[in-house]
């Protein structure tokens, strides 16, 4: 089974940025312990500011299924929305902090309705259990 | 470690209301299937269609994390998300339709800012990887 | 036929209740007219403050239709509304008032969208022509 | 007793226009039948596209209730609102459809708050319990 | 000098319609006196219920003001702000109550912001003051 | 072919109206190069400051397309908007100014979502792109 | 006969403040033509910057009406209605330009409900249709 | 005098419950104090999480005054309102930390408009205060 | 201890500005009952109509607690707020009406989140509720 | 004559991407197409996923009109708009779909009052129409 | 060149007001340091806590630019922003804050679109950099 | 001192680009004489139309503090905020014309609740006052 991660603008300086939301690990650090939980299943990787790039990483996606962080972007893209609608893959989208719990305009997903489902507040453990759903996704 | 499952308002009918929406599988079955997969785990289960009924469990609640499911009262009580914000124990929210691809109204989760996080959209599976993201949490 | 006659929150002090407004006459009374008017058909009768207690009540009801005065909880229960999607009976969302004249809150229902149909504004009459529409409803 | 229907815009056309809402029966078979239910009554009948003619037709009326299925013009005319307020003949707002199921615009009723009572969502028999209502009004 | 006053959709109920509101006196009583008060310069008048009637007037008017009580065509009727815009004659829009102090869809003109001036809340009185107005408009 | 031209409220004055917005050309001399420029294609055209008038012209059109300037209506009426769901033929929306640059009352169109499509902006212009439009609409 | 005139924040500076939209005469010269125009009636001036000046002012009259340019206040100053309404003259709102034609800040006046009519756009001739309004006012 | 406090939810964990906004005492052991302060007066206690079992409360209630503090359900419960309208005896809407200053969901009170006053902010005096304000009632 | 009491606008008319709402004693003659009740205590008054004479009075207060009723300035003055905040003694907002049940404008109070607390609805008895409460205030 | 064809985001996709809104056609292969419809006349074309592509596209543009689908943009970009009025040639914007029945975020567009005209709803045609607009254009 | 710096309400105790927000320096103090900053123009210097002071020293200002700090009045003084249109010299809005980072009453500044400019967030800096713009204004 | 200034999209078009707004001046001439006038301190410069590229730009800044013009990014682009709270070194936002006086859309920036401060409306003195406000950041 093959997995895409896809981490959107910022999420580049995890483990420097904003500790106290997002934590001080690096995602890289993150990724190789996730690969070794995974085992038997393949994880890619994939990371971008840039909205465009995102769009293109969607549109070339050749898995079974996206996880898909897309940081700010999540509150303002209507074009990753309309990207991952466009494609045939499930996409989770996921959150390393409670999302709900911050400002208004992080309260408000243009990616939540076109995904398979949502994960958001679990630290780091949120891109764990979206594999995990992709795995178990009866529809795959 | 003990998981609480608190199910809210119509989730006993699961199984056979709207099941395009929720399914056709009852929760008893999937929950008989949830004790397999987490043994070792205990699970506790309570389903009340009454607001009352839940905060008085979220009260007297004593586990190690909340798997709640507050159907239609997430988006209309305050008073349980008061209850969660009033006790120790780690609480996640899930659901198992995608909420923010539906009406309006299940949009905004007057919980989801209270809880530690949200997994919505995985239909039964969402239950699992909540039950998963208590076994993982770093800070219990 | 059978028809459920469900009365929400504070109709239960109807005759003393804000008389000008809802009336000066007490259900029960009317309840005993409304049976002679239907004779042939049977009219059973259900009254709670507790949001809960009607949604069990919908849960389990068998009839043919259900004339359902939700009063306040017609305008803050979405898991009334639920419960009215997860059974196969039709029901008829009723009003002693004129609702549309009171203040705003009373505008919006949240259970009308999943009702057969609604009725408000005729006092008591309303019931009756509630229960005029379930015994001429087609789709019975 | 002598009861006055007005149907508003695009009603001349039931029957053909948008049958799946509006059902496949044109409003003059219906008016026969109807008329046949409720013989000893008379039922006058009027319909116009022009917001402006129903506001004639409300002003000139001469009858003991009025059954108004405004159409289109229940959601934005404040001038037909002004019209029934501006007579003495109690008015009761009908619908075919169930509009609180519909789109957002059709939610707000610039008329119910100045008729007698509503009656949506059953269909040709709206007009019936409407007919009921008017006969068997208190203050008439 | 010739004036045209165009009053609106219920306007030809004055005397028996709200009498609170509108007072009881019919507009052709107070038409005379206005004349002989301004005797001198010519009024029209023109009443229609019909917003396409009051369009039609201001398009074919010839005078050298408009007084325009639209009644509730103030607040729902662009097309007569259109006309208004599209004929060089003053137009002054009157309210025999004081608009401001009803419901809040009274409160917004769509015509206001094309005429020279409003006046509103002085009875028929209005109608004088805006008669006077037209006659010492300077830029006439 | 056969296309139906209708012209909602204020049109009829082309030509004199607020000339920097819409052209100092009247409808009826444009009318005469369009029936030239889509000769072989019959062309009818119907003008009216009614809204009910427009309703009516819907309902009686017989025609394979209908090009529909509704003016002002296109913002206020959601009876025109009934009235073009009610019929089969093809109808499109036209402006003749860029309605998106001008006061927020006209960014909504009430008719938009029931055309086939719109077109705005391009002067009298817009009037011989709804015809191409229509005559190369593959669903005719 | 006694009338106070009021005028607030700015006013002092009219002849030199915006004078496309306010005009370029003094209110001092203005006010001598204007107690010219109503010689038989005696007319009072106070102008202030100062909110509680003006209300200090409403306390403290002693006349047959007062004309209240409230200027700005207009929009912001609940305690001036207050101040109207507390009093037992009758006050009537009067603006300048066109206020309705202006930025939406200006569209709601806080004094209007609890004035006895408004009298806008007009230049200073809203002013003497105020006396005027107040002359005639039948309830004096 | 008899006065009865009601407490809604999760104000049976006042001491543990977010002591920082409520805090570290429990309601218990004020109320025995309060008991003290008002001996001559009759205090009656009762608690509940239960909306349902508030209106009961307030239904079945035979005393001079009622302290309530809904809590959460002070900004959801309509039903609460109205059973408060229902019955005769005054009731006071306490709240023991300052709402204004909270989340903007707590700034709106469905049931102060209809309680005899609001006492809001100073800790578990706010009851004290609320016992006064019954006992000096003039309206008693 | 000493208390000052500061009344803004219009509250100086108490006795004779609207008395079904505000009652018809003046604020001097209840001052001197009130300072008979909290004899002891010593109570300073102030009142103003203009919101920088209550700033600049409440930079200048020396005393133990400041009981405000800011009339119509508590819902529009974001200064007198701000000196609240930039001060040290406890200040608590008063108001003769229950604000919650007026107009929608009353509902909104700019000073309550900077204040210790609030009292409204109980006539001038909010006063001498205040003044307890500032008596009684564990931080004083 | 030279139109250059500026394509937005994911539509790139055209043929593959929801084709009961988009269509089962490639743009490549209308392309072919429009070429020859438009002989004479030059065709370029541009897609691109990222927003800052189609600025610098904009920015460099050497042409007599230009054709922007811009796709999502069209809703969420301030920058694309920026740039159209930052240049000299005349923009208009297409949609394939009839925006305006579509998701409320789909109803506003931040491009249209920019642009030239807007054209939607036709299906590829849209385009062509667009290039006649341009070939039409008076202001060339 | 001639300089005045207004400052509004509160903003006399600085220094001792909010100090993690406004800091604790005097502004005589900072004055003075300014001063000698600015040596070759003259800065003049006015406080008041009074709405109509503010406007007042507006009009009789006799300078180069004026440095505005509103303070409170900012956000809800619509009669300073008509002064400051009233005037001929440029006014410079500041803040010590960043008001953008603030309560959201704060995120609109009804001066800010009739001043030169805005500079906010740089604490007393603010002050020099807006004496700074005065003096490289062209406009001058 | 080393000062970044990056501009955003459509400023690389600064002197052509709508001049009456922006002025004709290119930004590369202004650099030349802002690098003079600031000679000691180090002036790099970025432009660029890709919201992406500004975030790497922010990511890679290795200097005293950034000058921002996010251009129309400002309103849209949280990714932009985020980037800024991501990075240790103080941005300042600058905008040549005073947004404020524009589009409401340009009236909330998004950037601006993280940055130090903002400077708007001063041409592109603007950027000369920012490099200034950074040269005397007390927090530097």
């Amino acid at each position: 089974m093959k997995i895409l991660i896809i981490n959107g603008p910022n999420l580049n300086l995890l483990g420097t940025r904003e500790p106290d939301i997002y934590g001080s690990r690096t995602f890289e650090s993150y990724l190789r312990e996730l690969r070794e939980m995974l085992d038997g299943d393949e994880v890619e990787y994939f990371q971008s500011n840039h909205e465009g790039d995102i769009i293109d990483a969607l549109h070339r996606a050749d898995c079974d299924g996206i996880v898909l962080n897309a940081g700010a972007y999540t509150h303002t893209s209507l074009a990753i929305a309309d990207a991952i609608k466009a494609i045939q893959i499930p996409v989770i989208e996921v959150h390393i902090s409670n999302v709900a719990s911050r400002e208004p305009i992080r309260h408000t997903s243009l990616i939540a309705p076109v995904c398979l489902g949502s994960i958001a507040g679990f630290g780091l453990t949120s891109y764990f259990l979206a594999a995990q759903a992709i795995i178990m996704n009866p529809d795959r």
